[in-house]
């Protein structure tokens, strides 16, 4: 799909048009569509940039994935259509391992995504090899399998679009984990140890930005000085006025 | 998709389940799929119920297509997979014409549109033969066609899910349109003569109830006692007030 740079919604179709091409590549599953369209509302109504409460929360992000001793990004078929390539530049920037984790499980599809990935310049794709896998609790096994030397045994999970079942299941593991979801309402926001509320698209560069520019003094004072609950509300709240502003 | 009736989700979880087997069998768009997730949002975001809001405004739906002398009910892909049978029926009831409007036109999409149609109780469907179609000002040929029995010559116009260009093209044409679209804000809602903020599903079979439980004496007073962009209002005020519940 071309869409002219010009156009007032060039984002957002760009975006679409990345999914609708990962379906027909065979790594996005079909309802993949569902949950970007969601996510379109919800980044509508939240103004379809950055707020200050995303940037707080992806500031935190980049700290504790700075301070992780075995961090783990995962990834599904959206995520990798809509940002392969900054997810590789942010897991070389955090020393990060990368996991491919499809809600929708299947042998090519997880294939495709290691191609996907590679193709992108990662050097190791994790969760790809069933010699590896194992699996974790009160998930069923399609979904529910994890690589040991990724996931399985990492203190901090980065999680974008995550469903709220495995968020809480890796919580219930011990893990910290840091989710991207733009529904401040989700289950995975409210569960997560970390919830950064943006676009896939914007998270992930800004973390990579912020693991940059922090300095190795101040990651403890940054994540002892956020409160999740806290910016939580403030993200709902962000919502609300958006709506009173585009209902003038 | 089979999903169990106790799912707390079970009515969200199968409208999905039928846009994907649209998707499927070839007429519903990809990005049909996009647009039920945006959907599912708003529907969420409004409580995943009719509003007194949406219920008012269905009521006078009922009325102005009550009122007119060539009713006709557009229809596209999503409303075929979650609907169609509801459509039929309210047509019927109506005395209205049902004509096929893809915004993704092609021709086997809209004969696969005129057959889903006709298998749930359609006798004639409109905008399927290439014989009768007339071109509308300011839309480009795939989108901008139009049946001359049907769309073309119809005082009032039921369009469930329409895109705003689509929107404002009819309402300069100088027809009543009557929309459905679960965003408030949306370019349809906004342009249109009557809009109804509800999911379709819910929305088609209360125009139905409406329209049969009416007395033409009232017709007349419920129309005029009406005021669409109080209502709209209304709409996004009852969103704000489901935040405040649901981020309790």
């Amino acid at each position: 799909m071309e869409v002219p740079k010009s156009h007032p919604r060039y984002e957002s179709l760009t975006q679409r048009g990345k999914i609708e091409e990962g379906v027909k590549e065979g790594y996005v599953a079909l309802v993949g569509m569902v949950a970007h369209g969601r996510g379109e509302c919800f980044d509508y109504l939240m103004g379809e940039k950055t707020t200050n409460t995303a940037e707080k929360a992806e500031r935190v992000a980049a700290a504790v994935l700075l301070k992780a001793k075995n961090p783990v990004i995962s990834i599904n078929g959206n995520v990798a259509a809509l940002c392969a390539r900054e997810v590789v530049y942010l897991a070389k920037s955090l020393n990060a391992k990368i996991e491919v984790n499809l809600f929708y499980w299947d042998e090519e599809r997880e294939k495709r995504m290691d191609a996907i990935l590679r193709k992108n310049g990662a050097d190791e794709v994790y969760g790809t090899n069933e010699e590896f896998k194992v699996k974790v609790p009160n998930l069923d096994s399609k979904r529910g399998r994890v690589d040991e030397r990724g996931i399985y045994n990492a203190d901090v999970v980065l999680v974008p679009l995550e469903d709220g079942d495995r968020t809480e299941t890796l919580v219930a593991m011990g893990k910290t984990v840091v989710a991207i979801d733009l529904n401040p309402l989700s289950r995975t926001a409210q569960k997560a140890s970390l919830s950064v509320i943006d676009n896939v698209t914007r998270a992930i560069p800004n973390i990579r930005k912020f693991s940059d520019e922090l300095d190795k003094g101040e990651i403890d004072y940054v994540i002892e000085d956020f409160n999740n609950k806290k910016n939580l509300k403030e993200s709902i709240n962000e919502m609300k006025n958006n709506l009173d502003r585009l209902s003038l």
